[in-house]
């Protein structure tokens, strides 16, 4: 039979649905993945390839001033939201506006163009979160900002439109509803019992190991127990922390080695799969709170949203997520 | 330069993206079209033709005890949840569990397996919602229901994994977290000015007309002012209701009518369109609230989610609404 699951800490709902279940290694077989290693190392069109770069766009390289970059971030040629002009509000009664406001920055992981986090050496990936840290400082000190999402969209099927390696950070004028209300949620909990509502998850999980796939000094990542989607895992610090920003630079290390890993687990164990990564930080102006704790979420793309998504804001998920762990922990990485 | 809009009901925040923004008409060139028109009439191997009927799974066929039926409902042959068990719950602290108990109907929409929606017959499509009423009376009438959604998918993009023209129902033992923070939003909207936020939101629109794209004597039809993407589209009842379920016969043809014209728009203006759409009800056992108000999303799926939305909840729409709504009105249909 079926089951419904709910998330302590964002109190979302899903259906596991084992009446339609399949075994994991079904997902190794599907369609539409990305095609990472048929690409060419350097493309003469791509504009995050070495001779391409957009200096006019560049934020920041690392190393700094150095022509042979490991890693850029650059203005959006496209943006969401740009820095320039100033903020402004209106609400008529019914529409409240807000101008578009906040940044819009692509982080370009490595010089190949056919590579991806997986397949990089940890010092690489290592590089791109320590662009995420200095980049978000960055944003985070403009007082018109009040939330940073980090993200990256791999494969077409989780939203990537260019090939070459890249990630994106937005910073945003308005904290958006659901984090607000997962604070709420995350206030409501520590109030009733004096704990933050993610440490008890994560000790949860430790404790009974069926859903963790691997850990490492500071982090641990697991199969979601309520998880909306086959193979959806988070990676969270063991330290209570409300933010990645406020990660010193041997945890970032450590965050490097274990999200590789865990993206070497799902490249050779699901071919590849199209996924996107969040770090859910706290919203900018919440960096002192006791029930607040930043996580990473790695996120798949096996299955599509269809009306019932879109209407409950629920999921059916046909993949029992210990049975995901327990593959993703017999990868050969 | 961009723009963030807020849903007064919702409090979703979208980001309205006009530097990326394309034109509506852009959108009639997309890939990945259905191809309802390249279906046959009739289809040896599908489940929901005439002549393949799963009887042991029908629940009501229209008309009654009749061989030539228009529209049928049936089980899910491979069903998210169960009516049959009984409603267990579990909370350990950590882990909160219920049992699979639910309903997971499928409506068959008509006989010919190469139609849909848009190219039926207005009293076709009535016979639907007559279904939708009937079943959504029963599954009501089960204690154990919280919420009842009823969707289509049309298109492999919007989650449709079989041709023939069907919707779904499904009854959830539990009300969706986003359905009690809408509640809640609208609670205290009603306590703070003594008004349904959503009868205010249809006479705004209503006295702008600028997103309205067609009105019948008991609905309205506008693009969303904070439309999370291209030609979302809500259709909501001029009186003040909870429930598609207070609905007469009289209301319900008019719906099928201004639900008919809508989807008749895409299917012309935008090439048949993948879209899924859902009736927004209110929970089952708040049928009597002053600040509850349901209504109809038609949601074109025209481009993908991906990092950002996972992370944020928020959508980036490349396209206006004010625009969107023009283009739709100016369809012939």
């Amino acid at each position: 039979m079926s089951e419904l699951r709910q998330n302590i800490a964002t109190k979302e709902w899903v259906i596991i649905a084992t009446e339609r279940a399949k075994r994991p290694g079904v997902y190794a077989e599907a369609d539409h993945r990305p095609t990472t290693q048929d690409l060419s190392p350097h493309e003469a069109a791509c504009p995050f390839c070495p001779g391409n770069e957009e200096l006019d766009l560049e934020t920041e390289r690392m190393p700094a001033d150095d022509p042979a970059w490991q890693v850029r971030s650059v203005y959006n040629r496209y943006p969401a939201l740009g820095n320039e002009a100033a903020l402004a509000r209106t609400f008529d009664g019914v529409q409240r506006w807000i101008s578009g406001v906040g940044y819009h920055e692509v982080v370009v992981e490595h010089p190949l163009h056919n590579t991806t986090p997986a397949l990089m050496p940890v010092t690489s990936l290592g590089t791109v979160l320590e662009m995420f840290y200095n980049r978000g400082w960055s944003i985070q000190n403009d007082p018109r900002i009040e939330q940073i999402i980090f993200f990256k969209n791999h494969g077409e099927q989780a939203g990537a439109s260019i090939d070459h390696p890249h990630s994106q950070i937005v910073g945003l004028p308005v904290v958006p509803n659901i984090i607000r209300q997962r604070t709420e949620e995350s206030r409501r909990y520590f109030d009733d019992t004096g704990n933050c509502v993610y440490c008890v998850m994560l000790n949860d999980e430790l404790n009974r190991k069926e859903r963790i796939i691997t850990t490492s000094q500071y982090f641990a990542a697991f199969a979601l127990y309520a998880a909306p989607s086959p193979f959806n895992i988070w990676i969270i610090p063991r330290r209570h922390s409300v933010s990645f920003l406020y990660t010193d630079k041997e945890e970032r290390a450590d965050l490097a080695a274990i999200l590789r890993d865990i993206l070497r687990r799902l490249f050779f164990g699901l071919h590849d799969p199209a996924y996107n990564f969040v770090i859910q930080s706290s919203p900018v102006k919440e960096l002192n709170s006791d029930y607040l704790h930043w996580y990473l979420t790695v996120n798949p793309r096996l299955s599509r949203t269809a009306g019932f998504e879109l209407g409950s804001g629920m999921s059916i998920n046909p993949a029992l997520p210990e049975e995901c762990a327990e593959y993703l922990r017999n990868i050969k990485i």
